[in-house]
């Protein structure tokens, strides 16, 4: 009997072919990659781990500092890919992709982050809205912009500029959104379909997206090593884990109940951190080699006492420098990088609007 | 600049008060603990690990063998405090619960799946409807039948008997179920929302509510507890882990490519395994104390070449009772309360219908 049980056990353990690859997403591909394509039967593959030397990394790995991530230029060239898709699409059906923001109050983190993806919807030729609601505006209000932007045809992607004031409940609001304009991958029907094996979500949400995009970019595999999220935010720490999950890391999540944490980080081969705490992420937290990813970003004072802000990580940048083999920094990390996923949801959601293909 | 950035580091880390418990649900209490009453704002917080025995675990913890957690006890006190909130409920508005299961087939394990979740119906007052469909009947027949059950004013739980035949297509079904009845939990609408904090699903899936339902009863704490979960499918190993996550377990998800698996199991203070394979947890996976939940179902043939048939888990039995300090057998663990939850999710199902309340 227990043999019979051992020899079931083993036949599930049999090894995979080397071929396989966690990578689908090629430099230059914007069309987003099913994530059914990654699904695959739940035998043991044993995979090596290896970080090349991408373009995208602005100095080679050495024993001392780590290659750092230029964000900046990946977001470049999926710009580029993205406007010259936008003109074609522009000279074959006459239309572009449309992108409708909601913005309630006058954070000024809020006011300054839709400033910059409007920016970035000029660059590449997406048509935005920006509807703009005082602080005090009521949930119905809110909830009616939704329902002109899900029914307006010019209008593909429907965002609603996070946080929102705390009267107005932002679940309500978000669910709101007609799940096919849901560029920003929040809605939970979205998120069921994003954590479950074999389904496809209409959207990922930008900064999880952003983070496979750096490490594909990158060349860091992803399938078999073992990844620690920090965070387990809706935004940014949930749907990176599955996200890393449907690409079969072997994900473990922390968060300000776990125990030790630099115990769990410190086995990491990539560490994602997205808490917006400045500095939690110390050299010790880290594996000599690992790759890390920093999606936190915090306003912090200037020295001196100045007026003036910038933003600034998760991670301690320059202890994790002498650890790491790639670390995206911040900012010019992931963060110019989950702009331009922002643009290519809207395209894809326009293309399919439009049933359209290049 | 730095040290600035340490002080909100530290500020972050302050301890909480110890009176945090993750075990919202007091044994003789059915009505579903909303999830967001778990939601805590993330700072750090150590708890005491301590695995008290309970009345449900046969007998007690000794440095050789490990206390066994009796899910059919636990399953019966379930069910006996359904059948009276059943009874009640037919007392006060002459209504009672309505369970709809669809079978496509007559595959052996999902005939007997069926006739165990019509029995236990039976046994607590819930009126349940069995619809036969044969194995090659068409999507649009399924469809049909679903939207009949999801219109039917008696029914107020839909479910599904999975696996279904490979022409059909499993997400298209079940995304047709009135998420209002969706008594598996399986809709995308219902797993993004166990999946993300602040949010409150209808139904969570039964294994994993029985997974808690579990670890509840027999004390084990689960807040700041490393948790590995073996499997992530959509019926068991990813909502468990979902759930355990909210409730502030730190989780990892192990699975067929994650390299050396017995390197992160034999970290964990509770380890769920979900995978259906029968003794794939052997003893050198477990630390010692560890509380094992083995979820895992298999039909194996007997002794001697037999055609009788028996239910395995995953976990090389034998084995763990020497590791663990408590562990749920299979048969008679985690299934029973699955059951029970199936039940309790159907009941809360019609209360929230029939908008009564006891």
């Amino acid at each position: 009997m227990l043999e019979m049980r051992c020899t079931v056990a083993v036949c599930w353990r049999i090894l995979c072919s080397k071929s396989f690859s966690s990578s689908p997403v090629t430099p230059n591909r914007l069309a987003k990659p099913p994530l059914v394509c990654l699904d695959r039967p739940d035998i043991w593959c044993p995979a090596p781990f290896q970080a090349e030397v991408s373009s995208h990394l602005r100095h080679a790995y050495n024993e001392h500092t780590a290659a750092e991530i230029d964000g900046r230029s990946i977001a470049n060239d999926i710009k580029a890919t993205i406007a010259t898709e936008v003109c074609n699409m522009k000279n074959s059906i006459k239309k572009v992709p449309g992108l409708g923001v909601i913005l309630v109050g006058k954070r000024k983190d809020s006011l300054s982050f839709v400033r910059i993806k409007k920016k970035a919807c000029e660059q590449v030729g997406i048509t935005s809205v920006v509807i703009e609601l005082p602080e005090d505006c009521t949930e119905d209000e809110v909830l009616d912009v939704v329902s002109v932007l899900n029914h307006k045809e010019s209008i593909h992607g429907v965002l609603v500029q996070l946080p929102l004031p705390n009267h107005l409940c932002e679940e309500k609001i978000i669910n709101a959104v007609n799940v096919e304009k849901d560029v920003d991958g929040f809605h939970p029907v979205n998120m069921g379909n994003l954590a479950m094996t074999g389904r496809e979500p209409l959207f990922i949400p930008c900064a999880s997206r952003g983070c496979i995009e750096v490490l594909n970019r990158c060349n860091v595999e992803i399938l078999g090593k073992k990844v620690v999220v920090i965070g387990r935010s809706m935004i940014g720490g949930l749907p990176t884990s599955l996200l890393l999950q449907r690409h079969h890391a072997t994900v473990s999540v922390v968060h300000a109940f776990t125990k030790n944490p630099e115990n769990i980080t410190c086995e990491a081969d990539i560490l994602v951190s997205d808490v917006g705490v400045p500095n939690l992420v110390r050299g010790d937290w880290l594996k000599p080699g690992v790759v890390v990813i920093d999606m936190g970003s915090t306003l912090v004072k200037g020295e001196n006492n100045s007026e003036s802000f910038h933003v600034t990580g998760d991670v301690c940048y320059e202890e994790a420098i002498r650890k790491a083999s790639v670390i995206s920094p911040v900012p010019g990390g992931v963060g110019p990088v989950t702009i331009s996923m922002l643009l290519l949801n809207t395209v894809e959601a326009a293309k399919r609007a439009y049933k359209w293909t290049q």
